[in-house]
């Protein structure tokens, strides 16, 4: 069985190297001084599903969740079916990761910390050309979500039918013969941000979200604004809505697998 | 064998992902106030692609349909060969769905509320998006297709003959040993679109495009426009002619294997 | 073993699919009133990839060659060893096609037949696109390649290159042990029409280039100009060329596998 | 097991292969008279994966590596662990290449002269677009990266990071059972050009950058301006640092597997 350090470890890579890509496709496409800059959504689409996939490799140790909202939803499904594992390995078995409450925390905390980490390293990666002039709202955008209507309510419904997309396609996955493990989580990511991140950038993840917005308030980012924290808990709040509501619907509806980590590496 | 409630969830479910994400990834496109306006064709292509993707996962129970044009290939390929099932599963398995009037009939009405239902969720996500004022024309596409040329039966061919690709697809990759399954099917439709997706929109299913039409017509849309129910009937009809004729033309040269739906997830 | 009909109808019908997916994605891109008009490079780039993709597995039977180009390589790589056949299926077993003067003859045939029958097929699912005023250049556009700067001589080296490339990994992927079979091939030829295809346009086969600029010339397409026949032997000559050098060079590096086609569906 | 000859021509062949595609993608969006001069960031992200793509089953004899920098990983991690071969096979197996110097020079050797090579093909292949009169550095930008603002040390740091990520994921792709193969090294090519390429244009590859820079030194490129030989040692040192950095932490935090090319071919 992985120790608790396995797990924390595990789960912190794969989230920095989730937002060390992810972050990173936001600055290659927003900040100035960038080859690839107004490269366009279709970019950030693949940007962040390519980022999904290198962090899922990443993290095949604990399955690869990477996201508060997956773990939750691994909560919930235990609570359906006690033969759920965190990482998806046989329940007792020497890899598994099981569903208790230290595991779980041990999986939030690593996924915040590795998500304020990964966007550090954007920050180092992009540093020149967070020097230059521009509207801070751009340089916040490489870091956080912002909605271009606001409301918190149907910004709300917005991330959390994201995230609700995410999870369903986790839990029936597990229940096909034709699944492409990582690579078919991370098409879902570019088809969720293609189809649902228009209005609000889609963060379908708290540690993705928060994470970063902290490293915006703390890093010494030239020319920086505010960190928007009167959104901040939208992003947070949405998504675990979004995987309780997924996870409770496909088990009534009979659709879902008792594993909802096959698909990814373990 | 799944029972006819079984049969029912699984169509009404991954039609709702597909439409979902399909409507959702047209109001990215098209909408104000979206981060991806503008995105362009390519990302409409991937967007719809990925959503056959999420959708077929999402019903994988009864072999991922999602279309009244692939369950009346079946019912045809089935009239050359009485092997074929609805879902691909061997005649007479636990997990088969049988061709008969009853399951065919649950297939195609899940399929029209599965795709309403998800126009409906989609408009929820876009909620502020659509409160924007913007040309109502650029509010129906979101729903439903429209051609650029309107010319009825010049409509007809275009819509036949993207579904007759779809359709020839699903029934010769059967017949090989190389399928990666669902994502085969969403990369068909992603060339598809980006081919013969020009004039028409590329509707090639019924479902996907009544379904939501009737949702354009019954929901509160600030500043709506009508739902153009004179070109309502090609889109139903230019698909199913699409599908016989593929269907029938496989099977007198030779080419089709026979199981249609081998490539899906079952 | 399949006889000359299975092999006609395989290598015709897979073609047709090609052209008509070919030609459809040009269409789309440069015909005025398409919805994915202007769509860009890229677009078009996965919209030729995918539409091998589609007829690779039409084809299957046959190896999914639609390239005379390939049949031509395969003949070649049958002198340096006799195991070779052109399905890729063991020599005398039930499905396979050997290499002889008959059987390449109905190949290259079929090849050239279904390019011709796919454009026309494009032609009528654009017809209304093509009804409108443009530049003939443009129309001729959707069925030929025309070179950006005229010169025979580099023009066929740069045909010539982007055919090796496609011979190079069509003989090299058989000894290996990861191929996704025809998504491989398909994810190279969009590589080639983005890195090799701008000075050009990337034929790279002569009956995708040669057959439809006959559709061209005896369609009735309105205020088309000439069919530019000074320019059409390049892309017949230049992917010969560039097929027999590719499999000379790979045989003599020792960097090749038998079979060249074990990457193709059979 | 395979001789210096074997490696070396396997090596120089892949990496030429992966040169002439990534050089032509450059070529395409850059020069003038190209039809797809414009493309965008993506186009050059998706075209350089493919290079790799294909460069990979080209090389697949010697485990694809085509990168200096990749070679170096897999040293340090031979000191780790003994069990390392260069191309993955096991230790003292027929086709298993050892780690030994004579072997490490060829690689190196061949990697150089094969991105050498690679150049001058994809010169030839646009000749006519290279003897249009246009900004000096696009032609440079052909063959070579240089930074948006030029900061040796920050572009350093760039060019570490993006190595890094690609040489993390090969060392951990070998411990999960879902690797599709080159495939996947080709998307963490397209994801770590979209997230890290808008500050130095992600050479990540001392060979890809220098073996062509050489290249544009010494052909009779019309209109050409200086190679930049100031900024020429970053993107060979930085990919280094970034391996070796990589190595280390995966191994220190326990992520890796042994074999870390088991996501490459053989």
């Amino acid at each position: 069985m992985w120790n608790l350090w396995d797990v924390f470890a595990s789960e912190f890579f794969g989230t920095a190297v989730l937002l060390l890509l992810g972050a990173g496709v936001v600055a290659t496409n927003l900040l100035p001084k960038s080859k690839g800059r107004g490269g366009g959504w279709l970019m950030i689409n693949f940007g962040w599903g390519l980022a999904v996939f290198a962090g899922v490799y990443a993290a095949w140790k604990t399955g690869g969740h990477l996201n508060p909202a997956v773990t939750i939803a691994k909560v919930v499904a235990y609570w359906f079916d006690p033969a759920v594992t965190l990482n998806g390995a046989a329940v007792g078995s020497e890899t598994a990761v099981a569903v208790n409450f230290e595991n779980v925390i041990v999986y939030i905390v690593a996924q915040f910390l590795g998500a304020f980490v990964g966007a550090v390293l954007a920050y180092l990666a992009f540093k020149k050309q967070f020097d230059q002039d521009c509207d801070p709202a751009l340089k916040l955008g490489v870091f956080a979500t912002a909605p271009e209507v606001r409301s918190y309510g149907w910004n709300l419904v917005t991330e959390a039918m994201g995230t609700a997309v995410l999870i369903v396609f986790v839990m029936v996955a597990g229940g096909t013969p034709s699944s492409v493990g990582p690579l078919a989580v991370a098409l879902i990511i570019v088809g969720i941000g293609a189809s649902l991140g228009g209005p609000t950038g889609y963060a379908i993840n708290p540690a993705r979200d928060l994470g970063p917005r902290v490293a915006h308030a703390v890093l010494p980012i030239k020319g920086k604004g505010g960190s928007d924290w009167s959104y901040s808990w939208v992003p947070v709040v949405g998504p675990i809505i979004g995987a309780v509501v997924a996870v409770v619907v496909v088990y009534l509806l009979g659709l879902g697998s008792i594993d909802i980590t096959a698909a990814l590496p373990l």
